[in-house]
């Protein structure tokens, strides 16, 4: 049987769906919540701690008394600023080592994975363990994109790839041509709400989510769920392409239901057929 | 004296500026106004043609008719989707013959004025007509930046470079190595107010407004105000930094004074010294 896994959970629902296949499977599983990120719902019914994310002392020795070896970051993080995040002694020189100027980047997630990696840990990602959640490549639904949408999609590529370069950013919103929106740390969410009121008349736009050319597939892969495609209708928009292979896909069958019912297009894609 | 001057005028106080120097120089005006776009006050005492942006035939023998040779674009255009273009026959042609898949990108500007040199207008640069306008090197009021501050600014023409270099967005807010937002269409107004909501505790951040390194000079270059500083310390920030040479100041002294009473600053930056 595997041994037991130390999950870091970050928000939304992914975080209970891996606990779900732990009971499933009969693997033991030690939970890390953090406060204000991760949802309460997720502790129910699994050993935890309620941490901070600065509390890296804590959480080390936590894991360890917990004989825990492997483990995995799952759900979104909201990068908070250093005030927020009150580093505790083994934090700040963690940072120091790092010389952390900053704590938006992805590349602090990779860091923090090398550290605890440096601690004795194995990390996991989170598509080893869920691999029926990686987005694959073609369309989901029985919606097809027009020609404008490819293109808008193949705009969008172009420009996530050259946000993704400077470590910015998944998801771009494009209508005919025009780049509506672009996602910095306000999440998908804010950025549709905020495109639908940009929206111009005519044939409505695309999100294109891919992950970040640099992005750690242990840290947080982009994701999609049934919410994202009501927003997106909501918002005006016609379809969704997501990196296949870079993308999880919450309840494929639910989403392509969904799709159908909205009609809007769900397309997985490879970013260098676009360029 | 110099010959008279044809204005294509967008929305903003920039245009009144320059009428209003005409007007001094005792220099003639024809102003092409658009709707939905140029300040309707702009008019006022000037002779004008209220027309469409997509009007390509009108707004070329209108201005053949009031025998203008030279013109000059100035103020922000909000890009407009094709069907809200509604183009004549004179704009499809043009829009066939550059292949417009595009209204959002910088380089329909450059297409623009391109097809307008080929109908014999010359065209100038807003920057070469009001000199004092242009952003120079330096702080203007007597805040400064701190190491933070410095190093956000950094962190802020890294990712413009980036997004500038897919030609969207002139402007970034980054606190504390975040990027707390990236401009697209929505303006820089609606990204300071987006930042506000986002903003994290400690050190307030910078915004970052740098012209696209393909930027069309005789397009729209990015413009500052009262107005933007105003925002700028409404949503938390500690300082602007803009592109010495490469951005319009609208009544610098105001400006340095205005800084001041908020307690920010304003540097013009080389970009090219924070890589």
């Amino acid at each position: 049987m595997a041994a037991k896994l130390g999950i870091l959970a970050g928000g939304g629902a992914l975080p209970r769906r891996l606990i779900k296949l732990c009971h499933e499977t009969g693997r033991e599983v030690f939970l890390v919540a953090f406060m204000g990120q991760t949802d309460p719902e997720t502790t129910v019914g699994v050993d935890h701690l309620w941490t901070r994310l600065g509390a890296a002392g804590q959480i080390i020795k936590r894991l360890q008394a917990e004989q825990v070896r492997e483990l995995v970051m799952v759900g979104p993080i909201k990068r908070p600023s250093m005030a927020e995040l009150r580093p505790d002694w083994r934090a700040v020189q963690f940072f120091a080592k790092i010389g952390a100027k900053s704590l938006g980047d992805d590349s602090l997630l990779r860091s923090v994975i090398t550290a605890l990696e440096e601690e004795g840990f194995l990390f996991r990602g989170v598509d080893d363990l869920l691999q029926d959640l990686i987005a694959p490549e073609g369309i989901y639904g029985s919606s097809v994109p027009d020609v404008q949408a490819y293109s808008d999609i193949r705009r969008g590529v172009e420009v996530a790839k050259a946000m993704g370069k400077a470590d910015v950013g998944q998801s771009v919103v494009v209508q005919q041509g025009l780049v509506l929106g672009v996602e910095a740390i306000e999440g998908t969410d804010a950025l549709l709400t905020r495109c639908g009121l940009l929206r111009r008349e005519g044939a409505g736009g695309v999100l294109v989510k891919l992950k970040k050319p640099e992005q750690e597939r242990r840290a947080d892969l982009p994701t999609i769920g049934i919410e994202t495609l009501r927003r997106a209708a909501e918002s005006g928009l016609r379809g969704v392409a997501i990196e296949a292979g870079g993308a999880l896909v919450v309840d494929r069958e639910a989403l392509c239901r969904e799709a159908d019912q909205l009609g809007l297009f769900v397309l997985g894609i490879s970013p260098s057929d676009y360029e």
